[in-house]
């Protein structure tokens, strides 16, 4: 993985880059994503090595962090992965959604996961309560989930297999747990070469390699024009990358929308997540002429290594675009992303860097999530924000959970009178 | 469809809203969407009906205005179509997604849609020229573009059938005409209905329903405030309504962002489509707690029509969640809905409205579809800008043009050194 900033930075921040460097390996001890890449992950290997062929699919129930993290990293592969077992999600209380996934999948060939990091989120169980009236056998479910929490006593008590997310592991950094890892395991992807990606990003980082000074620089050029630009985006080329737009728009998101610690400010970094050329046909003229409150950050596939070729056909009438005959699709996608980004460069006021990756594979999916949960840690940190809370999420649910208390005890004095 | 304000309307700009009114009644004689609902479908559907049942696929070269108003049809309506035909869409050059889509098809029991206003879209040429590679009997295609583009004078040497985009209906505001009502039709949509669902909203604006005064009011408040709330929310409660967001973003973003046309101004308005409750897991907690520059805008369905329950079953150690045992999922996720948006109202500075549509059918997504392009043109109207261009899409086009160029003529006189 390459990164090369184009915005100015600061010759002057020597001082404060160290500092928070040092916060940042504090944080280490005490915040559990960062030594993620290092986990032993034979037991996960193991249980995936113990399941059936028969297996075509593999579910997760799960919402938020609890699915973002797997759908990101397999979406991205999925073309690649060949006809293996596939992944689905039910992630909404839609029942619209919750009957057309169902109607596509054969449960008796499903191996369902359950994943909620506090064990009763209310989505995660309102679809394992539908789901368990169709198919009660333990044997078809795997649990993920804290350690001692109601949803792993629940699962003891079926005699069902649980792993843990580590206690000190957040929802939306979780993607390098087992949140992330059994799914993908489960369905053939190589989560040692993605923990390898994640671990060489670390090692750089942490060892004074090439990426510390780019993420340090890159983060306090965020944080110091976080009032001004409050909008970044990811414009990555490749469709495969769309799933890891809204894994990073969680991330980013959740992370850094707070009050400050030490004020009673509202701050927050909004994030967006682009895929070209595709939104060169929708966001770009946004970003070109617009006002100037966000960064773009380019993302960009050295080596798709796919020989697909545009074929040498001239069509009358369209003889100007004879120019594209013969070139590979490849090479063209990464000339759009280089012209679309010549052009925003021709623009003032849109600071914006580029990020490249190897390949369509998992060493270099692993690089990029572990790139932007760091580069997330930096920000959060620079801006005085809890970056591992989400302490607003929670009126909500108060609130839900009155409404759901007067609508029961209504349906029951309903029903008492009608006896 | 209903929609309710919850932010302060100003009493004292009746004359504002006339004119504004008097403008856009001007602007329907010109600009070529406001009609749509009224245009003569008879054609669209004699065409489709002539289609053969053993054609599986329809398949879209299209990419921006050329592929996501169908795609956000479509996929909304896409759980209740049945097993009609589906709608499959190429609309990237990333080869690993070219390569992908062409897998999970059937060429031989595809008809292929290619469609390009200007004619000359180089992902959707550069996909045909590939895909005509593989398939050069003209009547497995059909093209939709500008009369007289190279692309229909392409289609006219081949004897292949054309339909046309009217000449003043622009990319994304195309949905209701060829671009988006043929693919449709041939998947088995009611274009009729669409049609109709956008022609109420049209009297009603027009003829004074009870929709002008609201428009105009959130017309005029976002455009008041277009400098603090510039970033516009769609929070929408359910997983069908992911690709109209998509297709909001386009619209919303291309149109209103830009230089206004008198001053030098960079302005814009900065879309972002969210899904509950899944957003409830990522993008709340920034909404929320994050700096007040966004307005959100609720998208709820009053009636799912499906039964689908919540199963009575009490799990061991989650007898808290007994709470949502026997309830209708689709009471859930409007539940989930009030729930948030009543914490959302709790907050200052935070402007807040709720659209709800009837059901999950075709008069439904016509009316959102038409709501929100005629938001579209009062707020444009407003900010002054030129609402119906993207002049700044073109550089980005001019630079890759000359990189191919130089490409070629390299790789033509590398090829000449080589003889």
């Amino acid at each position: 993985m390459k990164n090369r900033l184009y915005f100015d930075v600061s010759r002057n921040d020597t001082a404060t880059k160290k500092e928070l460097f040092e916060k940042i390996k504090d944080e280490k001890n005490a915040i559990g994503y960062y030594n993620l890449p290092d986990q032993d992950i034979s037991s996960l290997l193991a249980y995936a090595a113990s399941f059936d062929n028969d297996i075509e699919y593999i579910v997760v129930l799960g919402i938020g962090g609890s699915s973002l993290g797997a759908k990101a990293i397999y979406e991205f592969l999925k073309p690649r992965n060949g006809n293996k077992r596939k992944l689905v999600f039910f992630e909404s209380t839609d029942p619209v959604s919750i009957s057309y996934i169902t109607a596509q999948i054969d449960i008796s060939k499903s191996h369902f996961l359950v994943i909620s990091k506090s064990g009763t989120t209310i989505e995660t169980i309102a679809v394992f309560k539908y789901i368990y009236s169709l198919q009660s056998d333990p044997g078809y479910y795997t649990f993920i989930t804290d350690k001692d929490s109601p949803l792993e006593k629940f699962a003891r008590g079926i005699n069902a297999k649980v792993f843990h997310i580590p206690s000190n592991v957040g929802g939306r950094f979780s993607a390098l747990s087992a949140v992330g890892l059994l799914p993908l395991a489960l369905c053939g992807i190589d989560i040692k070469a993605l923990l390898d990606g994640a671990g060489q990003i670390k090692e750089s980082f942490f060892h004074d390699g090439y990426i510390r000074d780019i993420l340090l620089d890159k983060a306090l050029f965020y944080a110091k024009h976080h009032t001004v630009y409050h909008i970044n985006c990811i414009f990555a080329y490749s469709e495969t990358l769309k799933y890891f737009c809204e894994w990073y728009v969680q991330l980013w998101g959740e992370s850094l929308g707070k009050k400050q610690r030490h004020s009673s400010f509202n701050v927050g970094l909004t994030p967006v997540g682009l895929i070209g050329p595709k939104d060169q046909h929708s966001f770009l003229q946004l970003l070109m002429e617009g006002t100037r409150d966000k960064s773009a950050t380019f993302i960009k596939i050295e080596d798709f290594k796919d020989p697909l070729i545009i074929s040498n056909i001239s069509l009358q009438h369209l003889e100007s675009l004879d120019v594209i005959n013969n070139i590979e699709f490849h090479k063209l996608i990464n000339m759009q992303c280089d012209a679309t980004f010549e052009a925003l460069k021709m623009q003032e006021g849109i600071p914006l860097d580029e990020i490249s990756i190897q390949a369509v594979d998992e060493h270099s999916i692993g690089e990029l999530v572990y790139y932007y949960e760091l580069l997330t840690s930096l920000v959060g940190r620079l801006i005085d924000v809890d970056t591992y809370n989400q302490p607003s999420v929670e009126l909500g649910k108060t609130i839900l959970k009155d409404k759901l208390e007067k609508s029961k005890a209504y349906s029951l004095s309903f029903n008492k009178q009608l006896k």
